[in-house]
């Protein structure tokens, strides 16, 4: 297997920012790709070791061009998360001034966190869309527009300078980004983990998604995304992307998954693996630590003997 | 082990009849005692290999007395169960007409069953009340009282002879008779078994028994029995004895039971047996066969291993 | 109507007792029966205002003959409740020592609560079971027996004397009593009441039980009595005797109870009346305070209205 | 308040398509604004009386971009919807064959629908995205592309002619559109209605979605539409977009949004409005229809008068 992950790209994004985060991509060589699908199709296909993808973000929630490509096609895994706070620089080439800037680019999901800033500060300013914020880079460079909005880190790889830096409309902007590889065995327990499936119903009926998120909550599972997304079935046809807090080798986890299994059309395992916030999940309700479990079964075991 | 049952007696009442339809009573010595606990602390002293006593009826319910006993001291399972549909004899001694009854007799809980037939058919008649419909009977003999209300069985017994039979005020009026013995292995699932336990909840608060019973409901399990008996802490503080569908080797049965022993403070098994009425267990809820809960298990295990 | 309250007799019962602490009692005339049925039914036929009756104690738990009564008939509520606890006076004819004790009687259901006395201070005396403690202390009066267990208020109504108080096997025995009458407004909400029904299934499924509570548990409405009784549909039907907190003119407790009329096949109403522990209702769950129900619904009015 | 409905422009796209099955649309002044924020935006300062936007598709799900709009700033209601059966046209200059075209172009949501087409009919045409499907239409008018892919009625509208018509990868792409305006009374129930909410969870806890889903649940509610959108609180929080079936005047919708108005930090009210597919709720669950609901509050009415 090729010692490479596969990102959305261009080079200078924040998907590569985020990447590089990960020890160990520093032993691997990183990949560009122009879309999520020909990123995860890289790993699909044999020729990327993983791919390194964003699924999350504060203002737009789940990435449903993500989600749609785990959850259709041949199964795919999620063996690492990273979460990066975003905030941009104003990227302009060297010696431009604030008061030069006729005209600014960026990828259009950069707008909402950029707006009031231009707003306050260059008014007058006018949009333009980029494919990437690294090309709004590019094209500066370029010299077709004045400034690019993107991520510090790109300035060096264009040869421009940050005019601003730390940059962002609404507080606590975070996307967040998972490794995908192929189905393997996931990573043991770190103690602070999530996982992440996704639920067919087997039929629609009054209460049905409540039974589901039932197995979970009877568990004390906390759940952390919960994104519908079209079956291909038909409008009003949908099922239901999740994150859980725990492991699959958490009783409570295998037992929530099992129930999953038997009442669900289908479910589709996408892994077990580190929070990238380090939190321990929070097994607040009665009865439902690894010990309690053991000894449950343990004890329905020992009645099946008749010792007890 | 000695190869006897202890049952609640004296002999000739209805609990010895309903003993006597179990094929394995032919070959055991069948010893009367003159109380539910007395049956059941020969069992626990090892004196009887099991004890037969009466543990619901259709006019008073779950018997009280009987359920109190398998609730507290050394643990006891049940192994068989008897259905008797109960109607009365009038016994009276060989030549007695109906119009030379004064005086008729029977135990208390034989009153609600006779009282029409009675008010039709001997409006004048006294009541004496005894200690079993048995010793009614015998009191019949002895030339104490005109007549007797008993099993028709108990009539050559004491030298007595039916004068009408048959007698039953209430419809489907039936007695349900439990086998108890020491714990053992509970017999292997018979295909319409239903399962014994006694549930404590951990602390009392809104929702806590409708929780304890989601664990049988989520499953698919029906209830057929939910008697509240006191814990001895106070007025107001309540144990459950549950009669639920299915076996301990069923594995939704199997699950349910680890679930209440996770979330209850204490659950005595109170064992796995055939019921008497040969239903099998309706599983109406999709996802809830065995075959169901081996496949969701199997795929759990495969996700663990990231192979499907 | 006769200002009279009908009672479980004799006099000088515990019944009798307890019905005293009612400062209404002192203003009607207190008329022993023979029975909690007879005594009902003196308030059916309208002979009597009310009926105070045991109901439930921390021994036997719910007393089944009050409450097959109050499930079945012409219709009654519960207006008052009283807690007693139970503990026995030894009384003896004047003069009597505890050697000269040779036999001791009461009613079976005192028997429980004397045990280990007795076997520490007369273990050879013989037990005779009387109809009714106060009865038990009569036949002493007349010389039968030697000594009675009663309340030690029975005492002086018997010319008797106590040779011992405060005998009771288990702490914290208590009965409880009910005062009844024909249907009526309930009393205004004292702040810590309970409310008392009986439920019938609209049909025997999986779950059937549990959604019936969860019309309690949504609402973060405690339990505190659930006592199953025979229908009289032959064994294996139960109906749900079941006292909850609050009033019924609290809004969550209003709610409930539509909630169960909507879903069972028959809803009795026995009444909201105050608590003898005259503890406040726990209203634990957010949401569920009447100023929020009340809210709640005016803005569902308004948005009805399109004003918001 | 002009007689005017905005819709997202441009003139020509489907969207205009499905505002004109409207009857009421025929009466108005229909303006094309460039964002469905723009359209709103006019409604809200009052200088249109709806605004009419795509809110659901087929392939997209929930359009983030209307839900977001609805979900914060000055509260709006939907009021009708429109559901239109997505096909394209294949729209040339007049005289072009299809062995003519070498550039094709759409709006980018356009591409997933003819792709397939495309691969079958024209593998080497180059794809070129357009800001709408119209906006391609006008393009190709003026001669920069040789052929636009855009609904069949927009080729009157810019002097081209349809090369194929019926264009679809996907059957049953749907797109659902609404009609939004001011706070104001609902329509009348039609019997077949649906209502829209968006709930913010008092705190988040295991359990915390599945107890909303709950108060639909119980009260045989069914669910249309599901769609989690940014709080804007930080990566993580949620709120949740729903269509349930029903009408807020029907008795158990209204107590179903007390219910969650009482659990929920917030409830915002969308409006209740005619099904586009006519259909009428399932009222499968017994216990659930209007007369129960009437039934059970006159019931407990006259259960706090103590007559019954």
């Amino acid at each position: 297997m090729p010692a490479s992950y596969a990102y959305l790209g261009p080079e200078g994004t924040f998907t590569e920012a985020a990447l590089r985060t990960l020890p160990e991509a520093a032993t691997r060589e990183l990949i560009p790709y122009v879309s999520v699908q020909s990123a995860l199709d890289a790993v699909r296909a044999g020729e990327a070791e993983g791919a390194f993808v964003p699924i999350e973000n504060s203002v737009e929630g789940g990435i449903t061009t993500t989600l749609d490509e785990l959850v259709a096609g041949a199964p795919l895994m999620i063996y690492r998360e990273v979460l990066l706070s975003i905030t941009f620089a104003l990227l302009v080439r060297p010696g431009t001034k604030l008061s030069d800037i006729k005209t600014v680019s960026a990828h259009p999901a950069a707008q909402p966190q950029v707006r009031n800033w231009l707003r306050n500060n260059l008014p007058d300013a006018q949009w333009e869309s980029a494919a990437s914020n690294a090309d709004a880079a590019r094209l500066v460079q370029e010299g077709q527009y004045d400034a690019a909005f993107a991520g510090e880190f790109a300035a060096a790889m264009y040869g421009l300078e940050a005019l601003e830096t730390g940059i962002h409309d609404a507080e606590n902007a975070q996307t967040r980004f998972v490794l995908v590889g192929r189905p393997a065995r996931p990573a043991a327990p770190s103690g602070a983990d999530k996982t992440s499936v996704v639920l067919w119903q087997r039929d629609d009926h009054p209460g049905g998604l409540r039974d589901l998120l039932g197995e979970f909550a009877t568990r004390g599972i906390n759940l952390m995304l919960l994104q519908s997304r079209p079956t291909g079935a038909g409008i009003g046809n949908y099922c239901f992307c999740i994150d859980a807090e725990g492991h699959i080798s958490d009783r409570r986890v295998a037992e929530a998954l099992m129930g999953l299994k038997r009442i669900c059309l289908e479910v589709r395992f996408l892994g077990s693996y580190p929070r990238a916030d380090m939190k321990a999940a929070d097994v607040r309700l009665p009865g439902t630590s690894d010990e309690e479990f053991v000894s449950a079964a343990d004890w329905v075991a020992r009645c099946q003997d008749g010792r007890f």
